[in-house]
């Protein structure tokens, strides 16, 4: 049975019939809601549940189930090697043109990879090497088609930042090698341990503006790095901060730059920049900044082949040893000092690499616009990914004449993506630029630390001030919301309706106890300036509490004894199955009174209020 | 206007008329509901909130608000003094009441403070000094009248502990105390900095349950320590885990245990047992059990001094130096290696004392229990107080003998609160174990390390892994809820409801985003093998998403285009005041279409469902 209910302007309404558990109507009896209390889960089913949310979130055996064992046996094969079932499908046409795909991109890498290995402070063979192995393998066991597998520049410039803090490449470069080595083992060994335990979740702790910050933080230091180059500086410092280069290259202003270098540097920036905008203008010519690259190299070893110019103290890669890598198990440390170093910076490098985020930036485009730009279109754009490439090229350019040039990394300074953080949040915005300035003032380290931590503290903040609410109901409705959002929410006289906007764990059960607290004294101020009634009911809309521990229990124990020196009421809105659940197991239901937990605010209302007209 | 629906039992229904901002209906034009947009805040204003929440969420300016200035001033002068405040009405009778209190806990602290001070290697005097001075101050600047200040148990053994990692206190005292200055100086520095800095809510990371592990396992470890003193072991391990605390006990059997000690602990421990159940059970006798302790004292002193025991191998605490203590700022490392070690040890210890639950459980109260009591009938036990400090005075007298017993700890041994915990909270529960056992097995710091590491794997699981549930309407309401925990909420034809029960941030938006399209991807196939009409509506419930930053907009956007390739249509429900902000600033709603966005989910619904009658 429906009650009736005509308001004071005379507009017919109808309360919605959800009612809880409480006591309070005989004329409700129908159809009552009580707050649901689901069966027990046992507890292997619960630890069972939060291991797969935690660790299988995305759910790898969905196509798994209900399957023959046969079937499971080569779903499994294919899922650990997807050639096996692409492969089935692969034509000779296929083939053409991958094959081109692999020419082109190879002619691309090269030289790009050359100068990879020198970011490292490694001889140019080794950057080629990472860029020939790992796609051999990825053929075979990768599952994306459309992924660019090989160094990357920021992971580069970390390796070589750190390897070079505990060994002197020029000094001692066999050990500097060996040490390379250790350090990259272990940073496979980490990937792969992070993969084999689902453990990718780790990273998610660092946030897309940390990650913006930094990654625009590196750019700038490799921009800075290819001063060297550009401007023929003998004398470089190891160090990657902004100020110390500057330094460098200031000192080495007094004993004269090399102007052949500066020369051709500048030539082919001003060749690419021309190409670049071209393409952008005529959108038929957009192969030509994509073919602009390659042109600069052939032109590059051609000019420097004819004029002699190594002679005038323009440098080259001079030889690259032929063949495939050599097998260099023998060269790790798996012993002595260099062990625990090589461990060390093997992991943090492995972890950052396994950053989606940074290979997703580098591999595929360069800032969020282009990602989001192709994930508006759905399709990532072959031509945008070609021109990166092209811009990667500057590097590999840059690198075959040792004149690298600021200009490719510009890319990765995204403003666009920055000035929409400052729109969005202004939290972000200053990891952002914590990440980007103590990578540019710093080093990659301190980026990175700096750019952890402020994601951290954003993590703690948000876990030990969670957000709270006081309601007001909405003109003609029976919905409740916050009077700041809605000004015309009408606070119910005798009552306060508070929203806690978090679930109660021991980080903010005291904090949520006072802040409560706090808004009914708030209220009570208010009340006696304008002598109106007293607060004499409190409801606590839980619909967002989605769990309770220990300490929050006692905290709402505490709650309840406060109010009760003020004497004012405790009452309950549809608290969740598990806090349901835990708010019995701790008997504080039987404290606060079984009628005091509502199925919905409006029904705790409707208890609360038409006792305030009897009450003095 | 009002719009009347009659569902098909007969039973009339009518609508409440919440009704968004959706242009869907023309019968409803008269109470619309818009989603609410409140002024935007500035950026300073928005700081301002964000720091007074943070640091002062107690509000500590309530008092001075609205004053006139030279009240301010004095109301400051007694925030800092409160003694201004109280020493006006203090009284003769006052003075007469706390005299016979001071002289009774005087009695009863001396001997145990002597245990404090030899807990931590110390001489028994320091004790006493850290006893004496303490109360003195807080005389002039504390602000509760219930509380115990003084040294306490933990603190003392965990000082003990790292001490005396660094330094043997049996070779090398001068040091050794020197050391100990310097660490207690620095405790006090950092309790000074956390108290100015208001910095307490960085204590709220540890959770209750880890700190009832946390104890009972320095309980456990207290009380094994005593042994030396019960068994009267010379050579006892310098570790304070149990194993090789029980190697060192069956060690010395073997060279014979001191009879003596041994007859004079157990007798006295007897006596106390006895004494502790009378007063159990006639409560008219409760002052036997609060005096047993003072008896013991007197009657072993007593004992010791007629029998000459001392002579016999019974250890005796024997000349404490007299008066007050001397300053001390001279002997404090200010330089050298002991500087940092001091250092490193006073952080930890200082940030131990200052939490608060320690203070508590130590100062007040030994249990949860006897604190809920306490609680419960809004006022301390005096009595109640009076013996746990009874208790306490088993430390003195042990020290006294040297024979401290394992007895008066065991209260720290809180099992009810655990298997409250057990059955509150599992995760809670192993926190509360590890705390334990590292204690126990390992050493107080491990204990400290495990307890502070659980506890922030599950906030850190709390914010990676949110919970989400899927929503039904319950028959005859407008109210939707959680179907796992209201079997009888229905599924909407065509719609999938989700609630996101947690703030979108870059911790948890991928997290987010991947389980909605699990969520969607389970339902679909369900539906599939029921061959009912596929999902053409994703209703993502947003009351409880507080926040969201960019990389929670970039997760949206990419949910966005995951269901426009699965041709499913996302709509919104109720986003918050900062949502909604946030979604305007990154132009999302654009994106969706405002005609998206919804006041209520059953706003939402009854848009997207009468479509579906039409559609194919």
């Amino acid at each position: 049975m429906s009650k009736r209910v005509t308001d004071e302007l005379g507009n017919m309404e109808i309360d919605v019939i959800s009612v809880s558990s409480s006591r309070h109507g005989s004329e409700n009896s129908t159809y009552v809601h009580k707050v649901g209390n689901p069966p027990k889960k046992t507890l292997l089913t619960e630890i069972g549940c939060i291991v797969k949310e935690t660790f299988f979130s995305d759910d790898p055996l969905r196509n798994f189930k209900d399957q023959p064992r046969s079937r499971k046996f080569v779903l499994g094969l294919q899922a650990v090697f997807p050639i096996l079932e692409w492969g089935r499908h692969y034509s000779l046409s296929k083939f053409k043109g991958d094959f081109i795909a692999g020419l082109t991109i190879a002619s691309l890498c090269i030289p790009q990879d050359i100068g990879y290995g020198r970011l490292a402070y490694l001889l140019p063979q080794y950057g080629l090497y990472s860029s020939f192995v790992p796609p051999l393998i990825y053929a075979f066991m990768g599952s994306s088609r459309d992924i660019a597998i090989g160094p990357v520049a920021v992971v580069s410039l970390l390796l070589g930042t750190l390897l070079q803090n505990e060994i002197d490449p020029s000094k001692n470069p066999l050990d500097y090698r060996r040490l390379a080595f250790t350090a990259t083992f272990f940073a496979g060994v980490t990937q792969a341990t992070l993969g084999f335990f689902r453990l990718g979740f780790l990273i998610d702790f660092l946030s897309h503006a940390a990650i913006v910050g930094f990654m625009a933080g590196a750019a700038v230091t490799i921009a800075l790095q290819q001063l060297k180059g550009l401007l023929g500086v003998k004398k470089f410092t190891k160090k990657t901060d902004i100020v110390s280069v500057m330094r460098s290259v200031f000192h080495a202003a007094h004993h004269g730059w090399n102007w052949q270098t500066i020369l051709i540097g500048l030539s082919f920036l001003a060749f690419l920049l021309v190409a670049k905008y071209i393409g952008k203008k005529k959108k038929k010519l957009f192969w030509v900044p994509a073919i602009a690259p390659m042109i600069s190299v052939v032109l590059s070893t051609f000019f420097v082949y004819i004029t002699r110019a190594d002679k005038h103290s323009v440098q080259i890669v001079k030889h690259i040893r032929k063949g495939i890598n050599p097998p260099s198990v023998d060269e790790i440390f798996f012993s002595g000092e260099y062990l625990a170093k090589g461990f060390r910076i093997g992991v943090l490098a492995g972890s950052c690499s396994n950053w989606k985020n940074i290979c997703f930036h580098e591999g595929l485009a360069v800032g969020w616009k282009q990602r989001n730009d192709s994930i508006r279109n759905n399709e990532y754009h072959q031509v945008d990914d070609i021109l990166l490439r092209g811009h990667r090229v500057l590097f590999s350019l840059g690198s075959k004449l040792h004149g690298r040039m600021p200009y490719g990394v510009i890319s990765l300074i995204d403003i666009e993506a920055m000035s929409l953080i400052w729109k969005i949040d202004k939290f972000d915005f200053v990891a952002c630029m914590g990440a980007f300035f103590g990578v540019v003032f710093s080093s990659v380290e301190i980026g990175l630390l700096i750019a952890v931590s402020i994601s951290f503290a954003k993590i703690l903040l948000q876990v030990t001030r969670p957000r709270t609410a006081v309601l007001g109901k909405l003109p003609r409705t029976t919905v409740y919301r916050n009077i700041r959002q809605y000004p015309d929410a009408a606070k119910i006289p005798g009552t306060l309706i508070v929203r806690v906007d978090s679930a109660i764990y021991f980080s903010n059960s005291n904090y949520i106890k006072e802040r409560i607290l706090r808004w009914l004294m708030d209220e009570e101020e208010k009340l006696k300036e304008n002598s109106q009634p007293r607060i004499q009911y409190l409801v606590v809309e839980m619909s967002p509490v989605t769990n309770i521990d220990t300490s929050g229990i006692h905290a709402m124990e505490e709650l309840l004894r406060s109010l009760e020196k003020r004497d004012v009421k405790l009452v309950l809105a549809n608290p969740g199955p598990v806090v349901f659940d835990k708010l019995h197991a701790s008997k504080f239901h039987e404290m606060i009174g079984e009628d005091k937990i509502f199925l919905t605010v409006e029904d705790a209302v409707k208890t609360c209020a038409p006792k305030m007209d009897l009450e003095p």
